[in-house]
């Protein structure tokens, strides 16, 4: 039913199809940066942790791999894809060294250098690439994270002293969670509403000096400490409170609004809301880079898994001795295999979205090129979409993946709890994923072209007026490819399964169909008497943002189907698209209920789908670590102790138990290798 | 469509209804053990956490609750419910102390107990009460967890020295994980292959002293630690490896099986196998603990993201100023509810759970009549499905809950961190949850009639052939009723979704069919020609494993049915009633692609059952905080600085909000309670 594959693909050649357009920065981290010292360490406490992450970064720095994104004038190379790839090769080391770095060349760094002037640049940038200036992003309150629009703090500017008065109004109001804060933080981005003359202009950003020469708090600035975390300790979160400290006019990053001497504010964008998202959009590098970490996290912990799970057996076969690898059983190859299918779809569609990312910001910030708003609109959204898509996919393939490792996965030495715990709260940091959803969710709605309603119950509920109606979907990569495909399936109900276009054909007319009745029934609400505005909403979340995954999941099927066709050795082709088959069926059969529902399966094919799924990661299981060395992940980064153990110790095993038979008196049929032809590690 | 709740439900009536035949030693635990001692503590060092557990090991010793699953002659009350109850009770408090305990009197003085004789009781269990002798219980070794029969440590007897030799034959024969090794532990009740006269009898258990007084390991044995951990970090988990260690022949514990002085062996079981799975089966108490030590972890979880996600706020509603609070959004009550009703679901099967093994257990161990063995497989049987879902369940919940509270989920301070380290690894100790279901499924297939095979590669091949024909689901509790409910039920496709008949008709008749189905195929695959015997039962695996999880999930829907049954209060009765639809709904809706498959939903009845379900949480959504306040977790041993905290941030936001918005020149439409209403936190 399926062309074979060919009996062993080089793993190397389908590495060189993943690295993709920024192949020399990976090559780069793997050959430069591969010192163990990236790897993360186990058992220290929050201050070990905290002041070896400092040290770290101050590595970092003095490696002069920081400078990436930053622009030429600087050291910099102008660089944005380079740099998100950069970020996303640390976060196969250890996490909060990434984060860290995150912190300070991404968000802190990123914000000074995209929302700031030149003459800011000119001041801080150096010094914010040697890390000679530690800095904060000063955004998120302890009770405003996803709805930042909403930021409590204010920064009220006074024509007499030339000052803002950056204030905390109250408790809820103080600045939390903030990377750099607790520990190294000498300046801050904040975020504030920015009032001048009684009238609020909305979110804007000052450069604020937290800390003196000496690390003392300085005044008016009260810094506290988030304390142990699930993971990430080696970051060092904090909370700033501001009781009315004076920030001199100039500190205002002020690219997208100036604040003139008599109070006058101006600005390029007359839209306030406009304004907000336009700034909020040039940093929308930390949450394509959130996505990518997520995703190198993911494939380290499928890299233990897979090589455990190859050499630990469990259980004998009815009347065989020896007993059977764990990837043999079906069941664990239906963890293993969907989860690693997954993780390439999403490889390919983040490699796509840090394209689009690098083009359209070197374009503005490099070239000085006018913003394209649809493009950033949809950057935007694509953006928050495969954060969801990866950060989710990281937690539950993390889980698994411990899971699949029993009680070795449970010990920290094995690298899974670290894992598991750093990159736990990437769902909900940079966006909540539920709140990401809905972004994906309006974009959707409203075809990109309602103006930048507030994310707040949904937008002003005039939107729904605005709504595009003809609901076609923008093909992505691949386009001419992807259209022959899908206008060459015959009948739906008859078209093989492991056909492309029909697979194709599924994704896409689950989206339209989806979406055609999410607006189908947000008008007719609208139109209930009596229903709130709230409710009408409220109503159909969940149909809304199950529209936004069936959009995402599209995405990434059409990415990896780009990715493939990109793909000249036949083996790592055939390789792939038997891979790219286990994604699409794998998500078709997660929602088969969705499909049977719709009438696109059968109650027969639907059978089919399962044991076509089973078929597949029968065909893949020998692939298992070819699919894992294809990662490249330098040995030194994955700090896992069992990696370097269990096959010695298996084989081992296999001897001594010949050996055990014997001593029992009992018959020892198929004598297997004896203990002298193997290395031995003796007990004790 | 529904009968309505009343407005409010008193949650002591509610749980009073869930504390059941043990009320007496949970209500003992909230009052007596509520000090602040025996919740976690955040930030320390393993060294620090694993000297605190002991302390509080000692202090549970004292006070005397321990020994409830003891022999009434040592001082204990023969109460095997009450002692698994009282564990579910620490449980909610700090888990490295529960699982201290269980170590300690569960899974070590329980080994001694139900596996040693009278003498040997009087010699040790008064110290094992005490905790002047801690000890483990040294079974798992590094390659064999699940797999116990096949354990590779050798116990061999000499009659010349009277004495056992006990002995680790290779490094993946070292006890591996063991609790209490790596400091306190003086003895250990250590799991090898009983050889004597040159034959094997299977695996056995011995008493085997491991450190001397002064806390050196005794000659021969090396004690290796297995160090930090994702959590449970309290305990001191270790490694054991023998070599060449003499034990005296009255140290074998040797209730089933004895060894004579001239080396002979006896049993009043004869078969190997059988008798293996006998002595198994009184360990049944360790998997029941577990299963119901998850769910007190998964409440603890519950009641903190349903109290924060009560007051924290989350973007205005169009035409509003104050946002919405979190728990009013369809998809928030989407991830609540169903969570909720199903920890209530299998709170009630887990109560059902520890009735019946008390019963077993008292019979044999107390009143010393003849194992039921029907019954005793039955037991396990439940013990394994509970403890899988109950595991699995608290996984999943744990982690919806930490992303439902956000950044401040992610601090240690409030709980989720620890909460979600400590309880990951119930998923794969006491058995791997999928080894496990395997069990379950075995159970199934032969009817409990074969004669206990092992768990290898699915059993002997010939079981096919005594496979019992016909599959008469046994029903659980309340049978009378649940016979009547079902009877009642008219056609399929025209009952209404909230009939409990026609729910629990959808139930067995998913358990039948699919357990029909995988007999069907594993008949067919026995008679292919050419196909390995692994082969036929891989084969069907996840057919196999999806049977097991039917049938779990009739078991809790019944236990959740009875458990309504015996619930007076009207008020109380209705609130669970419409849990109840929302659990079995909601279980349904979860595989409702099943359904639709094999007819049993039509494809308009599936829509109607997703909006059935988003009808029964906006029902349910007044009701929330009620059904955690029935939960009755002091808060002593919550320890969340969360819940202390945010309902006066929000409170004083809120006024605060009203301020700023005149600061800023806006209208103050609707001005909130103002601040000097209210206890007000100033910021610094």
């Amino acid at each position: 039913m399926t062309s074979s594959l060919p009996i062993s693909v080089d793993p190397t050649i389908l590495r060189d199809v993943m690295d993709g357009r920024w192949a020399h920065v990976r090559r780069d981290a793997r050959e430069n940066l591969r010192d163990p010292d990236f790897a993360p360490v186990y058992g220290e406490t929050v201050q070990e942790a905290r002041e070896r992450v400092t040290r770290m970064a101050k590595k970092l720095a003095d490696s002069g791999r920081v400078g990436l994104g930053f622009p030429k004038q600087y050291g910099g190379e102008d660089d944005s894809g380079g740099s998100v790839t950069s970020i996303e090769m640390l976060a196969f080391g250890d996490l909060s060294t990434m984060v860290k770095a995150g912190v300070q060349w991404g968000l802190f760094g990123g914000a000074l250098q995209l929302l700031g002037s030149a003459r800011q640049h000119d001041k801080y940038l150096r010094d914010v690439m040697s890390f000679d200036l530690p800095g904060c992003f000063a955004m998120t309150e302890t009770g405003h994270g996803s709805d930042v629009q909403q930021l409590r703090t204010t920064c009220t500017y006074d024509p007499e002293t030339q000052c803002f008065d950056l204030n905390t109004p109250h408790q809820a109001a103080r600045k939390d969670y903030i990377g750099n804060a607790a520990k190294d933080g000498r300046m801050a981005v904040v975020f504030a509403q920015l009032i001048t003359g009684g009238k609020n202009h909305g979110v804007h950003a000052w450069l604020v000096p937290i800390r003196d020469e000496n690390g003392d708090p300085m005044p008016g600035v009260t810094i506290g400490d988030d304390g142990a975390k699930a993971g990430l300790n080696g970051v060092d979160n904090g909370r700033l409170t501001f009781d009315h400290v004076q920030v001199p006019r100039d500190m205002l990053l002020d690219r997208y609004g100036q604040v003139a001497e008599d109070g006058t504010y101006t600005s390029t964008i007359e839209n306030e809301t406009r304004r907000f998202f336009t700034m909020l959009g040039t940093l929308v590098r930390g949450r394509v880079s959130v996505g990518g970490s997520a995703s190198s996290a993911t494939k380290v912990a499928l890299d233990i898994a897979a090589r455990y799970g190859n050499v630990r057996r469990q259980f004998a076969a009815p009347g065989d001795d020896r007993e059977i690898v764990i990837n043999d059983y079906l069941v664990h190859q239906r963890k293993l295999l969907p989860a690693l299918a997954t993780t390439y779809a999403l490889h390919f569609a983040q490699g796509e979205l840090v394209e689009t990312m690098h083009d359209v910001q070197t374009a503005v910030h490099a070239r000085g090129e006018q913003i394209d708003e649809e493009k950033q609109r949809e950057l935007e959204s694509r953006a928050a979409g495969l954060k969801v898509a990866q950060t989710w996919h990281a937690t539950s393939t993390i889980q698994m993946a411990r899971e699949a490792c029993g009680g070795a996965g449970y010990l920290q030495e094995n690298r899974l709890p670290h894992l598991k715990a750093d990159t736990d709260v990437f769902t909900t940091f940079e966006g909540d994923n539920t709140v990401l959803l809905q972004l994906v969710a309006k974009g959707l709605l409203t075809g990109y072209r309602d103006t930048f309603g507030s994310l707040d119950g949904w937008g002003r509920v005039g939107f729904i007026a605005d709504m595009v109606r003809e609901t076609v979907l923008e093909r992505t990569a691949a386009r001419a490819l992807i259209s022959r495909l899908v206008d060459a399936v015959g009948r739906d109900d008859e078209a093989p399964m492991l056909d492309r276009g029909w697979q194709l054909k599924m994704f896409e007319f689950r989206e339209k169909h989806s979406l055609e009745g999410a607006i189908r029934r947000l008008r007719k609400n609208s139109t209930t008497e009596g229903m709130a505005p709230f409710d009408m909403f409220n109503d159909v979340q969940d149909h809304v943002l199950k529209t936004a995954q069936t959009h995402i999941d599209r995405i990434v099927l059409e990415a990896f189907v780009a990715g493939i066709e990109r793909t000249s050795d036949p083996d790592a082709k055939a390789l792939l698209e038997k891979l790219c088959d286990l994604y699409a069926l794998h998500t078709i059969e997660a929602d088969k209920a969705w499909f049977l529902e719709h009438g696109q399966l059968t109650a027969t094919r639907a059978k089919t789908l399962t044991s076509t799924v089973n078929q597949l990661v029968k065909e893949l299981r020998p692939h298992i670590i070819t699919l894992v060395d294809a990662f490249d992940i330098p040995q030194e980064w994955k700090a896992c102790q069992i990696l370097e153990e269990e096959e010695t110790r298996q084989e081992v095993m296999a001897a001594r138990d010949a050996e055990l038979r014997v001593q029992a008196g009992e018959q020892a049929d198929t004598p297997d290798a004896t203990a002298t032809d193997l290395e031995i590690a003796p007990a004790q």
